[in-house]
C-alpha cells in the first residue's frame, strides 16, 4: 500500500485489495457477503474460531479462504477489518499487529469506539490503523444471520486516529461505499457518547422494561397476551446479544451511567407531572417527544 | 334485543343488529370497516363531530350512514361501540344513556377500563353494558389511518360489568370474532394494571428516551444521523397521539404511578451494576431479559 509511504497519495484502490475479516458473525459475514456481492475487492479472506463457521461461509460463497488461524488469514492481507465483540478486538489487536505486512490498513466493526482506538494506536509503526462502527445490527447474531444487504443505505461512522494517513482513509472510504453505506467522520469519544444515547440506553431500557412486565407477569400470566405491537418493538433491543452488549457497556461505562442518569431526570419529571395532575406541563412534554420523533421518521 | 328480557336466552344475533359507533377515528373507523368487510351486521351507522369526516366514511364504504348528531346515529341502535377518547367517552356515556332504547348494548374500545366502568354502571337500567379494548393501534391517528384488517389476529378485551347480561356478553363476543379478534375477559381493575405495564410505561419510556436523546443532540445534532433501527423501535411508541395518551394515563394514574417505579427500581439496579462492574450479575440480569423477550416472539 501506497499510503505508508506517502500519505498525500491516493488511496490504494480497494479493487486491488485483499481484505482479511477476523470474526465472521453478524457483522463480519455482512460484510464479507457484502463485498463479495459487489466486487469490491481483488480477495476476501476469513480468520474464525470454528471450522463449521469457515465451511458455511466458503459455501455461500461469502468469502475466497477462511482459516481458523489468524496467522494464515493476515499473511497477505492489505486491509484487515476485525469483527469480534470489543473485547476481543482489543485482545487479539498487539497480535494482529505482529502478523500484518508494513502498510496495512487495520481497521474495525467494534460497537464502541474509545478504548479500541487506544489499542490501534500501540499497533506497529508502519500500519496504517482507523476505527470504524456501522450504525446497523439485528437483535439475531452468528453467520446464519448475515445479510449481504445489512449496510445499505446506512450510516458507517469511521474514527481516524491522530496517526491515520489519508490514503488510508480514502481506502476505509472506498470500502464503505462499496457496501452501500454512508461513511460519517466522527471523534471516538464523540462517537461513544451519541451511541450511548441512541443505542445502549435504549438497550438498558428494554431490558429495565422487560423485567418489570415479567414480574407483574409472574403473578398474573395473562399479561403476555396484551402484548401488543408497541411493547414488541419498545422491547426488542432487549434479545441482543448479551456477550455483545457487556463489551459494549464494559467499554463505554462512563457515557452509558451519564445517558442513565440524564434519562431517570427525565422519566422521574414525567412521573412527577402525572402525579401531579399537572396536565398542561405533561401535554406540553408529551408534544415535544410526540413532534420530535414525527420529525425523525416522517 | 332478548337479552333485557331474559338474560340465558342465546345472544341477539349480530347479522340483525344496527351497530352504531360513537368516533370514527383510528379505533371506530377501523371497525366500521371491519363489520361491513365482513357483512358481520344488517348496519353500521357513524356518529362524527366534522361533516368531513362523515363523507370520507361513506366515500370508503365503511358505513351505511353517518351523522354529525348522536341522536339520529343511535336512535336506531342496537350495539352502540363508543369510540372516542376515554374521558370523552365518559362525557358522553350520561346523554348516550338518554337516547338509546332499552335492551340495546352499550360497550366501548377505550385503552383504560376502570372509570369507564363506573360510567357504564350509571347506565339507565334496561341497557346493557360491557367495556371493551381492542389490543391494537397505531401511532397514527384519524380515519385516514383506519385499516379494516386491524383487528386480525389481535386480542381483544371484554371488561362484564356486574350487570352485564349473558346475551348481551355473547353478542360482544360475536362482534369481536367477526372482526378477526379473539376475545379475552378480564376485569376492569385487572385489565388497567396490565395495560400499564404492557402499554403505558413503553410509552412513556419512550417520551424519555426521544427527549433525552433530544439534549443530547441539541449540542451535538449529528445524534440523529446515528439513529438506526434500535433507537427507531424503541422510540416509537413517542408518536403517538397525545390526546388520547394523556386521556389513558389521567384515567389510569394510580396503575402508572405504580409501574413507573417497578422500572424505576429495575434500572436503577441496573445501572448499579454496571457502576460497580459486577459483570456477572449484570450478565445473569441481562440474559434473563434476552431469553424472556426471545420466547415472547419466537
Amino acid at each position: 500500500m501506497a499510503s505508508g509511504m506517502d500519505r498525500s497519495l491516493p488511496a490504494f484502490p480497494l479493487q486491488d485489495a485483499q481484505v482479511s475479516i477476523v470474526g465472521l458473525g453478524l457483522m463480519g459475514g455482512s460484510l464479507a457477503a457484502a463485498l463479495k456481492r459487489a466486487h469490491a475487492c481483488r480477495r476476501v479472506v476469513g480468520a474464525v474460531r470454528r471450522r463449521e463457521t469457515a465451511s458455511l461461509a466458503m459455501q455461500r460463497g461469502w468469502v475466497d479462504a477462511a482459516w481458523t488461524g489468524l496467522a494464515e488469514a493476515l499473511a497477505e492481507a492489505d486491509v484487515v477489518v476485525m469483527a469480534t465483540p470489543v473485547r476481543t478486538i482489543m485482545e487479539l489487536l498487539p497480535t494482529v499487529g505482529q502478523l500484518v505486512r508494513p502498510g496495512c490498513l487495520v481497521m474495525d466493526l467494534g460497537s464502541t469506539k474509545s478504548k479500541i482506538a487506544r489499542a490501534l494506536s500501540l499497533l506497529p509503526e508502519g500500519v496504517e490503523a482507523l476505527g470504524g462502527h456501522p450504525m446497523c445490527g439485528k437483535e439475531s447474531s452468528g453467520l446464519d444471520a448475515a445479510d449481504p444487504a445489512l449496510f445499505e443505505g446506512q450510516v458507517f461512522v469511521l474514527a481516524p486516529l491522530r496517526r491515520t494517513g489519508k490514503g488510508a482513509l480514502a481506502l476505509a472510504r472506498q470500502l464503505v461505499t462499496a457496501i452501500g453505506a454512508r461513511p460519517l467522520e466522527l471523534r471516538a469519544e464523540e462517537h461513544d457518547c451519541l451511541v450511548a444515547a441512541i443505542s445502549h440506553l435504549p438497550y438498558l431500557l428494554a431490558c429495565g422494561l422487560v423485567r418489570t412486565a415479567d414480574q407483574v407477569a409472574s403473578a398474573q400470566p395473562v399479561l403476555w397476551q396484551l402484548a401488543s405491537s408497541g411493547f414488541r418493538d419498545t422491547s426488542r433491543l432487549a434479545a441482543s446479544n448479551v456477550d455483545m452488549m457487556l463489551d459494549i457497556l464494559a467499554t463505554n461505562r462512563d457515557a452509558v451511567l451519564t445517558l442513565l442518569r440524564d434519562f431517570q431526570i427525565e422519566l422521574h419529571r414525567l412521573e412527577h407531572l402525572l402525579e401531579a395532575a399537572d396536565e398542561n406541563t405533561l401535554r406540553s412534554e408529551l408534544d415535544s417527544a410526540a413532534q420530535r420523533r414525527r420529525g425523525l421518521y416522517a
